[in-house]
């Protein structure tokens, strides 16, 4: 009988509300259970004990125990796996410097507290925004922790990117592969539709004549998805968000060559041209042995080229300015 | 390729949300899919588009197709099944009765357009409260589907008994089976433990002692569970409420007898002295052919029989209470 150790911040915030009641797909069988570790700010202690009453409401057989703290070192405590959603919002008259400021004093204690006693080999899946930055901050301080090992979240862009291009083309999701999103997870992300498969043949080429709706539709769409979800709903995409955080960790756990390819941001060794150490979304795949690499070969023209460089570049100015940010920290 | 067409109603609200991105658990192979038909109120219908959205963006391989709209006969329109999650919720100043008369009218209309377009085997689960009542009057004006397809949720009781009965007895709750719950969801439904195995015996066999803990502390915080919920959440229980949902659906689309026993409100033909007619929660079981049943037998004490008495008494009271309305309508 297996067990998995598992922390999630921001464990009484709307994307975890969706997320924990669904914590029993992750495990690959009945025998495995999970411990749960959720972190939360002081102030939100009180609504998280009302999501673990639900939770244990649920009765679900798998569950082994659950701690519930605003004590990251208590939360991350030999850990296998964290799931870092919870981070600043971004709120009214709030600069993009301050987001980044409030957000770094967040991460670098989480890094910290990772480093201190997670396992060793624990995988750390940022998807609190910027989980670019967010994730890189993270992965700065837990040096003794392998980079391999710090990921942020591009599935809810390629998830997107799936649904999008279905729609717009007229095609069923289940005849889409190897559409992979590219760079930032932000407005300039790139869902590269020119490496994506239809039916198991470059979609492309069956869908030439389509390319001005897939520049000025498709792409537009996916990048703006988020925000016309808030207009929509009044508040953010939370399900979604969930599902995708949840797509990302049953294949970091399962470790299988079979998913092919799918988006995942990971510590950079320079792939493509973006700049070695930053976390950069990439179509990535694991081999037999469970080792997770960016795939390589792949071609990109002038068109996609220009949308990479500038969603790597955008990954390197915001690591710029958090590293100097840093120093007032 | 077998296919599912399942309605939700309140389809935009709070328990729909925990409930829509987990309905892939209800599907018993990778080969069937799903045909969802998404109801709610003109005046929410800017909001399900935002969780129809969110819904794509999962980019779910089983969903066939997703309806959406205001008006019931199209929701229903030869559905397999009916999730009715929409109620009227009781707002500051509103008497019982006015609540009653509200819903009333929602499920006088629910079951007319059930009864006009629904598929002629369609099973109607009630979620939105007061559930059981909803479900009389939903079945009440739905006379030409079977009474036996009419139900109303008492599984979400039923997992906050399993897991305040495992902790308040210091066991997990893989060792019980047979607990289930009797009556109205309500705070008079009864929890009964004395017909609850643990490791297949009589549980309370081994915890005679402990009956005052079990009278006096279990049962009241089960009945209160969900007012203790809202008091620590600020708002009401919705991921446990979808999840008892799904636990209930999936064995309404399974129908296998190794479930064993499990609580369901179903039409009552007077089993253990309750109203016939009335939509009573029972312990439940199928039989090899997939025909549900209340399971015989069982046997009460007079602290026992007293509880189901009054809680049967409620639902009759409820009924009356109704169907004096019915006529102001």
């Amino acid at each position: 009988m297996s067990s998995i150790s598992l922390a999630v911040t921001g464990a009484a915030g709307n994307i975890a509300y969706a997320l924990l009641p669904r914590l029993g797909e992750l495990l690959q069988d009945t025998e495995t259970t999970l411990s749960l570790r959720l972190l939360e700010v002081e102030s939100r202690m009180h609504a998280l004990e009302g999501v673990v009453m639900e939770l244990e409401d649920c009765a679900f057989p798998f569950i082994d125990e659950i701690i519930y703290t605003s004590n990251a070192e208590e939360a991350f405590f030999d850990v296998d796996y964290a799931l870092l959603i919870g981070a600043m919002p971004r709120v009214q008259g709030m600069q993009r410097s301050d987001l980044l400021k409030a957000n770094a004093g967040v991460f670098k204690e989480q890094g910290t507290a990772l480093n201190k006693v997670a396992d060793r080999n624990c995988q750390v899946l940022v998807v609190g925004n910027p989980c670019n930055t967010n994730a890189y901050l993270t992965m700065r301080f837990a040096p003794d922790l392998a980079k391999k090992n710090f990921f942020a979240m591009s599935m809810l862009d390629q998830n997107r990117a799936y649904a999008q291009l279905a729609s717009i083309l007229d095609i069923s999701i289940n005849q889409i592969d190897n559409l992979c999103v590219w760079g930032n997870h932000s407005d300039t992300m790139f869902a590269d539709y020119f490496n994506a498969l239809l039916d198991g043949q470059p979609l492309i080429e069956q869908f030439r004549k389509k390319e001005v709706l897939l520049r000025e539709k498709y792409l537009p769409t996916v990048a703006s998805r988020g925000s016309e979800v808030i207009k929509m709903r009044g508040s953010s995409s939370a399900a979604s968000a969930a599902n995708a955080a949840l797509d990302s960790m049953i294949m970091l756990i399962d470790k299988n060559p079979d998913y092919g390819m799918f988006s995942i941001a990971i510590c950079s060794s320079g792939e493509y041209g973006a700049k070695p150490g930053s976390i950069v979304s990439y179509p990535c795949q694991f081999d037999a042995s469970g080792s997770l690499s960016v795939v390589s070969g792949l071609t990109h023209n002038d068109f996609a080229q220009g949308k990479l460089d500038a969603s790597f570049a955008e990954i390197a100015q915001e690591i710029a300015q958090v590293e100097s940010l840093l120093t007032t920290l």
